[in-house]
């Protein structure tokens, strides 16, 4: 068993996708024994009741209403948790290294002299091809896998929208969009201007790996009419996702939406 | 704790990028009870050790000078096993469903009546990110991240190499290539082919999350003369590398070889 967390450090961990046997071994050790654990509103209950009874846990979400935390501020929770000689788990859905703001996080702590550790974990791109039996990659259709985030105005500071993807995106990929939002059709025009045809296999995973997750699919020319499912939601774009469409043949249906309630196996 | 592994059915499992510690829960608990465990080379020993001692454990690695086992020979393997009633941990390191034979196994199992479970894994680049603190995306340099193999025939059934990227590669992606193979100098140059400019930060990371890491970064310009370390091996390219360079500045170096034996945090 690997050390407990320590004190003074900072531990930005990856939670999984939400289900809390897709923690690694290292992030239920750090969880269970961590003084504060500072998380994600994506991060489960079911996670959450991992830390240590005596933890001081801490919702940093931005989200659900609630009064709008700064990133700055939590930086300081984080800075002062340490200084004051705690160990803290800062606790992220997914990997902590992509699509977060990990890159701020770790030079807050560096400039403040605190020591780090990351923890990397199961982003929901792979929680969603093992709950649905996907290959991701494919030598005969897919040798590509592209994570992108649907979060348009995401590197501009002038908030201006841009497409999910410029120029013409590759034929052998399998495109996976986090955050996709809630307008398909927005998503569907994104991908026409990237020069993606429209047979191309189109999947909506909402809540992969919970026991909540469900699945809709159908080729590009019809996607901006399936009904998404609750967040956090991910689009899975490319050849590789064919087989969700073959569902479908039998029901001579390959244009019509497919819903898929996939069982999540270990919950 | 979840469920045993069930006799008859076979279980691709995500063995992540090598320290044992960064097995999920779910992968733990499985490899602790199944029957028999069919593991690939890169699997290291110490992940190895975490099987059922009263398993049946056999390499089905295509390395190491070992007489070729073919696929085919994989997927029997794994049919006969479950036919006979015996639970079947299929252990692939990373994730099971990038750049393996998932597909090809996934299709086998189901022509066979066997039911499958896919556990998915921590992949080599969120270790890499992890193990050197460099995040994969930041909002301000890199709004995308793209996972290619250095196998260049892997798609084409005629053996043709083709380049690790056809077209232009966006500017604000990180570029995660895998088995790049020893030779820096193609992967340099099919990176110009790409439009990659000559200042882009790439890195060389080599045993990502074993007790053996060591990592080297340079500008393109000079990345066909760092010294890759053993296999396997992973490069990252883009803009968010740039803090591996930024180690460099102080001595003037920006351009020479830069070896990084980063700690590993949890061995």
């Amino acid at each position: 068993m690997s050390a407990p967390a320590q004190k003074g450090v900072v531990y930005l961990v990856g939670a999984g996708p939400g289900d809390p046997d897709l923690l690694t071994l290292r992030a239920a050790r750090l969880l269970a024994t961590a003084d504060v654990v500072l998380h994600d509103d994506l991060v489960p209950d079911a996670v959450v009741t991992m830390c240590n009874p005596q933890a001081l846990v801490t919702s940093v979400g931005k989200r659900c209403g609630r009064p709008r935390i700064t990133q700055v501020a939590i930086h300081d929770l984080m800075i002062d948790s340490a200084r004051r000689n705690l160990s803290v788990v800062r606790l992220k859905s997914g990997d902590p290294m992509v699509f977060g703001r990990a890159a701020e996080e770790l030079a807050a702590l560096r400039a403040a002299g605190i020591l780090a550790e990351v923890v990397p974990g199961v982003s929901a791109v792979f929680a969603a091809g093992a709950a649905l039996q996907l290959p991701l990659t494919d030598r005969r259709a897919a040798s590509k896998l592209i994570l992108i985030t649907g979060k348009h105005a995401e590197i501009k500071s002038s908030g201006d929208t841009v497409p999910v993807w410029q120029g013409t995106l590759p034929a052998d990929a399998t495109l996976a969009i986090y955050m996709p939002g809630r307008d398909l059709l927005a998503v569907a025009n994104d991908l026409r201007a990237a020069g993606v045809p429209q047979d191309m296999p189109c999947v909506a995973i909402s809540c992969a790996a919970t026991p909540r997750q469900q699945a809709a699919a159908s080729m590009l020319s019809a996607f901006s009419r399936l009904e998404p499912g609750p967040a956090p939601l991910l689009v899975l774009v490319g050849r590789a996702m064919q087989p969700m469409l073959a569902l479908n043949k039998d029901r001579k249906r390959a244009h019509a939406q497919q819903v898929v309630d996939a069982a999540v196996a270990c919950l």
